[in-house]
């Protein structure tokens, strides 16, 4: 019983921050969009500034919110029945409209610039978005590659899987971070009259806007990074696992954030008194979190 | 022999990530010095351009660079043999340091804005970026009063320690994300003829200084957050523990990046079969990073 408690209030506290991390990111896009037509010229697709407007709102949408979601599918404790290849054309599927959703916003950007004769590709901001873009798609093509097709073997994926939590992760800070830079840029191009520095209320919005960014940044980090909130290993693989073996199915439960994968395949190289330890060790850990 | 390959390829593979980021921050404090002396005006301390100089370098030498040697300190396998509370004293003097040097930077650029009557705290870089000096001195504080006084309780200090890990990081990627938005605010204030758009040296020169940044920020994150890195338990501690106990120089192990002390918590707590088998576990763990 009291374990019983004690795993609902776990329960409770990460449906609260899931909670917090949906309502922030939502209010982030309602945000974005109040500020394109209150604040700016709306949205159009006309090489104009109408056009531009798409590119705050497409990122903040797409590559912020829904790449968030993405992140932490895996962790909703109502999936954990659901199979792990359904949860992995989830996460793949919530990222491919992500990459989208970024590209249609390069494309929008382009196009305002070029119509505009601004030059493209000149500030930080775009050099460290667009290597963010590129990585996110090898991110995405390599995962699709090791991770979706049957072809990569076990040990493969055991070996790229901390790599692919790790790029992951810093991939969607750094875009949160160019999302900060992008803010600032616009907002010191945008307000002339009165200026950024004269805080106007525009200005006082959109960095209210930022700063959402960044505690939604901080929130998926939180609940990606709790080893205890994480799915757990497959009952009918483990049933099936032999002695020293590791079933396809976890190969996703070692991420960054939690060694005892990593730790496990140590011992198990190097201990052969660990190994039979190690697997009992599951066994209870899984009971755990039963 | 097998076992000791394997543990000397992965000190190497350490070495030359350790070296990759001293490198990568060394030369971003070398670029930032060259920005404000060959680009601009110098460093002064007279409410001038040269004043605000400050700000830049002393960001990225205490709050980018120190900061991030402060997070990986105790991964350096070298001080594997020296005490546990040294490493802590090491630790909480970098980020003093860190937090003296952010302190008087941020000092650098009031002075300066008020001589120059710019507005004070109206830019988004302004907001975040004294969110993160003010969370770094509360980090700094209850690192202080919970690991390195020793009144707290092992329970206490196990409770803290993912929270403490997970904070550091945090503003580590934040402090981060600031310093891009203010590399971002000065090129376009400082740009005008020939503007930043226009892709003048300096504005090249810059965003590679961003650039590496990000890299070094990266390096940092991926050192900090591979749990086969981690310093092991001490060995003393180790001999001493009683049955189902932890002593308290291990609790800096149990960090946001391995969830195994964490796991083994809730085995303590949940199963008694598992007690026995987490001690033996220990004791394995232990045998293979020796």
């Amino acid at each position: 019983a009291v374990h019983g408690a004690r795993n609902m209030e776990d329960y409770g506290r990460f449906l609260a921050l899931l909670v917090s991390a949906l309502q922030v990111g939502f209010v982030a896009v309602i945000l974005s969009l109040v500020w394109v037509f209150h604040y700016r010229e709306g949205l159009s697709w006309d090489g104009g500034a109408g056009e531009f407007n798409w590119h705050p709102v497409l990122i903040i949408t797409g590559f912020v919110f829904i790449q968030g979601i993405a992140i932490i599918v895996y962790r909703l404790p109502w999936t954990w029945k659901c199979s792990k290849l359904l949860m992995k054309f989830i996460h793949a599927g919530l990222n491919t409209i992500a990459m989208i959703l970024a590209i249609v916003s390069l494309v929008a950007v382009f196009e305002y610039h070029n119509a505009s004769n601004i030059p493209n590709m000149y500030s930080l901001h775009s050099w460290i978005g667009l290597t963010a873009v590129i990585f996110y798609s090898l991110q995405l093509f390599f995962g699709f590659a090791v991770f979706l097709l049957p072809f990569a073997p076990v040990p493969l994926r055991r070996a790229v899987m901390p790599i692919h939590v790790y790029s992951g992760l810093t991939i969607f800070a750094t875009v949160i971070a160019t999302a900060l830079m992008g803010i600032t840029e616009k907002l010191i191009f945008a307000l002339k009259n009165p200026a950024y520095s004269t805080s106007p209320p525009e200005a006082t919005f959109v960095n209210c806007l930022g700063l959402l960014l960044v505690i939604f940044g901080a929130l998926i980090l939180w609940m990606a990074s709790r080893p205890h909130w994480k799915r757990p290993p497959e009952e009918n693989a483990k049933a099936l696992l032999p002695v020293g073996g590791t079933p396809e199915g976890t190969e996703a439960e070692s991420t960054m954030t939690d060694g005892s994968h990593a730790d496990k395949a140590d011992l198990r190289i190097n201990s052969d008194a660990a190994r039979k330890q190690n697997l009992k060790l599951d066994e209870a850990a899984q009971r755990s979190t039963m």
